[in-house]
C-alpha cells in the first residue's frame, strides 16, 4: 500500500490556490447513539488547529436532552435542558449545535453556514478505506453499503452526512475520517479469518479494527512526550471507555489491536459482551438469527448482534454502564454507600473480569511486538479517570518489566494536570534500562480529525 | 470447592475390600469424529497402569474403516481395512476393537468381556463435573443433557456409552473421564462471560475449556522431568492438534484456556475458526441461525456452529486438513512439489496465522503467571511433530525469556526419542538465571484416563 504521504506530497508542491494559505473553520463532529459532540477549529493548511468551541448535546435516548458549550475553554452552557426544540434524532441535535454556534458573537470566525469550510465526519467502519475522504454522492452510497458490516455503528453518523449535505452550503466540504483506517497496515496473517476464503472476500470479512482516530492521537502524542517521530514508536495503547480497545502499534503503525470484524470483538465494555465463544450466543435464546425488533427495511440487526453489544457487559453483570460507579463501590472508605456485599461481589467481578482481559491483551501485544515498547498508555473516558484500574493493570503487567506505579502521579497529577496542553502524563517511570514506561494519555478524536483534515493537501486546492 | 483427595482419602484408609488388592483391567476409549481408539491396561489401585494393548479403528466418515492393532508396543496390525463387518457408527467399531482384544491370545488378560473390570469414556464436555464420574442410569441421563452444549462433540462417545452400558456384564464399571473437569480451577471472573447473568446460569454459560485430559497428563509429565511437585509446577502449555488449545497452569492447576463454552473458541483448529468475532457469522451467510440439516431430533445444531466447527480453519485457508502438508510447503528443499507460487502463499499463510494465535495466548498467559513459568510445553500431534512451528513459536516469544531453539533437540532428537518412557524432551534450555524452559511433552489421554481411575478409590471398593 502506498503511504499517504508520497501520494500528495507532489500534489501539495504543485498546489497554486491561495486556498492552502487562508485560515479555514473545520468542524468535526462525533455522533454516538446517545450523543452528538461537535467542535469548531480554525485551521491553516499544514498546521495544527486551535479550537474556537466546542458543543455537546447528550441524553439523545434518555430524554430530556441537555447541551453544553464551551468557547475557547470557557464552560458558557452547562448542561442545560433543550427545550422549545424537537430532539429526537442525531440530525435534529446538529441542528442545535450548529445553531448555537453562529448565534454566539464571541465566535465571530462562524458567523453563518457559508464560514464553515469543511465538516469532519467520524465514521466508525470504513470498510477499505485507508485514509479521511471527500463526501461525493458517489461516496455516500459507499458509505451507506458499509452500513451492512456496522449497522449499530455507523447510522448515526451517516444520519448527520446527509444533513449537512442537504442543508450546508456547496462551498461547505464533509469529509469523512473512519476509526478503522488507522488499522490498514495490520498484516494479512493478522487480519484474516480462518474461514472460507471466498466468502470472506465476496462479504469483506476480516478484522478491521476501530478507535484509530483516538489511536492516530495517542501515536502521535506520545511520540512528542518520549521525543521520537511517530514512525520510531512503539506502543500498547488502551482505548478505555464505554467501548473499549487495545492496539499494538509499531513504528507508529497498527500492527493488531482488539476490536474485529465489527467493534464487537475484543474487550468488553459498557453493554458489549466482547469476545466470547461464538457458539455462545445459540445457546443463549433459541432466535438469535432472527432479526432484532429494532431492524428497519434498511438496517438488518440480528437478535444476536443486540443481545451481545447492547445488553452485555459489566451493565449484564452489574447493573450499571458508568465503570465509575464500579471503582467507587470497591472503595474501603466509601463503605456508606450501603451496597449489600453481593452487590459489591458483583462490582468486584466486574472489575476483575476487566483487568483480566486487558493484560491478556498487553500480554499478547508484548509478544507480537517482539518487547520493543516505548510506552503502555492508557487513554479514553475509563483509562483517564480510574487510577484504580491503571493500577491493577500495571501491577498484574509487571513481569513484562513496566514499573510501579507513582502513586501520586496516578491519583492526583492525571486528574489535575492531564488537558489540552499536557495531554501524556507519565504514570510509572522507567525503573532500568530497556524497561518500559507507562502514560495516561487525554486523547482527542474531534482535534484528530480536524489535524488529519487541516494536513491533507487534497482537501486544500 | 473441596479437594478430591480430602473427600476420599478417608474412604481409601477403611477400605477392607480385597477388590483395592487385585490387578484389574481398565480399558480407556477415545472416540472422535472419525475414529475409536481403545487402550487396555493391567492396573492395580494407586499405581501406574500398565498398558497390555491398544487398537483402533479410522476412516468411519471416509470409508473404508481401517483396523490398526499393537500389543506390548508391538504392532500386529497395520491399517488393515475392516471387511465383512458392518462399522458405520463409533460403536460398530468399539465392538470390533473389543473383538480384537479378547480374541488376541497373545493378551491373556482380556480373554471375554467379564475381564474387563473399567471402561473409562473421555467426554469431551462435562458441565460442572469436577472428577470422573461412574456412570449410574441418571449419570447417563445427566450427560445426555450436557449435549445441548456441545451436541457436535459429546454424542460420539455417548453412543459407546450406552452401547457399553447395554453389553458389557453389571460388574464392569463405566466410567467418565472428562476433557473440562481439569478447568474447573479456572477463578470466577476468568470464566465468567459478561453476559446477562441470569441467563448465564440457566443456561449454563460459561468457560469450561477442553484437552484438560490431555493437560493433566503434561502437567504431571512436566512435573516429573523437572523434578517437581505437580502442585509447585507453573507451565504454559499447548495441545496443538486438528483441534487446539492452550493453557496457563499455576501451581498444577488451570488457571485459564483458550476455548470456552464450546471447544470453538480460541485457537484455529483443521476445520475450527477459533475466536472470531461474534458477530461474524451473521455476516457470513443469513441462514446462520438456522438448524444444521445434520440436525436431528435430539441434536441441535445451528448452522452457524457447523461452519464455524467444520468448515473454516486451515482446511477453509489451504485446503489440506493436515498440517505436515502446510509446513511441507514452506520447507525450500522441498520445491518438488510443484505448488503454485498461490498455493504456496496460502499454506504461508495459516502457518503464520496459526503461530500469531498461539503466540498471543503465551503472551496472555505469561502475564496471567505473573512471569512465573517453568516451562513452555508443547503437545498434541502439532506439537510433537511440527519442528518448524515449534521453532517459528519459540523464536516469537524470545523476548519473554525462553531460550534459542536447540537445532538438533528439535528437528532430530523429539521424533527419535519422544515414547512412553522419555515423554518429555527439552528443546530450548534456560539460557540465564530465571528464564524458561521450552519442552515437548508426548501426551497421552488414555493413559491419563487409566491413571485416574486407578487412583480413585471410590471406583475399587
Amino acid at each position: 500500500m502506498k503511504d499517504v504521504d508520497d501520494i500528495h506530497r507532489p500534489m501539495l508542491n504543485s498546489l497554486q490556490s491561495t486556498s492552502a494559505k487562508m485560515k479555514k473553520v473545520v468542524l468535526s463532529v462525533n455522533a454516538g447513539s446517545s450523543s452528538v459532540k461537535i467542535s469548531a477549529y480554525s485551521a491553516l493548511f499544514g498546521q495544527a488547529p486551535i479550537q474556537l468551541a466546542e458543543a455537546q448535546i447528550s441524553g439523545l435516548t434518555a430524554p430530556p436532552a441537555t447541551l453544553r458549550y464551551t468557547r475557547h475553554g470557557e464552560k458558557v452552557i452547562k448542561d442545560e435542558e433543550v427545550k422549545d426544540q424537537k430532539v429526537s434524532t442525531q440530525a435534529d441535535a446538529f441542528d442545535i449545535l450548529l445553531k448555537t454556534l453562529i448565534d454566539d458573537d464571541g465566535v465571530p470566525e462562524i458567523s453563518s453556514k457559508e464560514d464553515i469550510a469543511y465538516v469532519c465526519h467520524r465514521i466508525v467502519h470504513g470498510g477499505d478505506f485507508v485514509r479521511p475522504k471527500l463526501i461525493s454522492d458517489e461516496t455516500y452510497h459507499n458509505l451507506e453499503k458499509l452500513n451492512d458490516l456496522a449497522p449499530l455503528h455507523n447510522s448515526t453518523s451517516l444520519v448527520i452526512v446527509h444533513r449537512c449535505m442537504g442543508d450546508l452550503p456547496k462551498t461547505t466540504l464533509n469529509i469523512a475520517c473512519f476509526d478503522s483506517q488507522f488499522h490498514h497496515t495490520i498484516p494479512e496473517h493478522i487480519r484474516t479469518y480462518p474461514i472460507n476464503q471466498d466468502i470472506a472476500r465476496s462479504n469483506h470479512l476480516r478484522k478491521y479494527g476501530f478507535h484509530g482516530i483516538s489511536y492516530a492521537f495517542i501515536t502521535r502524542a506520545t511520540a512528542e512526550f518520549l521525543g521520537k517521530k511517530v514512525e520510531d514508536v512503539n506502543i500498547i495503547a488502551l482505548h478505555l471507555g464505554s467501548g473499549a480497545s487495545a492496539c499494538a502499534i509499531k513504528d507508529g503503525k497498527s500492527l493488531d489491536t482488539s476490536m474485529g470484524l465489527t467493534p464487537l470483538a475484543g474487550l468488553p465494555g459498557a453493554t458489549r459482551s466482547g469476545s466470547v465463544d461464538p457458539s455462545l450466543v445459540f445457546h443463549y435464546a433459541s432466535d438469535v438469527g432472527k432479526l432484532s425488533p429494532a431492524s428497519t427495511k434498511e438496517l438488518h440487526i440480528s437478535r444476536a448482534e443486540e443481545i451481545l453489544n447492547k445488553e452485555s457487559g459489566w451493565k449484564a453483570l452489574t447493573g450499571t454502564t458508568n465503570f465509575g460507579t464500579i471503582t467507587a463501590a470497591l472503595d474501603p472508605s466509601a463503605s456508606s454507600q450501603n451496597l449489600s456485599r453481593e452487590e459489591v461481589a458483583k462490582m468486584r467481578l466486574a472489575f476483575n473480569l476487566f483487568v483480566d482481559r486487558i493484560c491478556g491483551f498487553i500480554g499478547s501485544y508484548y509478544v507480537s511486538l517482539g518487547g520493543q515498547v516505548d510506552a503502555l498508555v492508557f487513554a479514553g473516558g475509563i483509562g483517564e479517570k480510574s487510577d484504580r484500574l491503571r493500577a491493577a493493570v500495571v501491577e498484574q503487567v509487571g513481569c513484562l518489566g513496566f514499573g510501579l506505579v507513582d502513586k501520586e502521579a496516578n491519583e492526583t497529577r492525571v486528574g489535575q494536570e492531564l488537558d489540552d496542553d499536557h495531554a501524556v502524563i507519565e504514570i510509572a517511570p522507567q525503573t532500568k534500562k530497556g524497561g518500559h514506561r507507562v502514560l495516561v494519555c487525554k486523547t482527542d478524536e474531534q482535534f484528530e480529525m480536524a489535524r488529519a483534515c487541516a494536513e491533507d493537501g487534497e482537501f486544500w486546492r
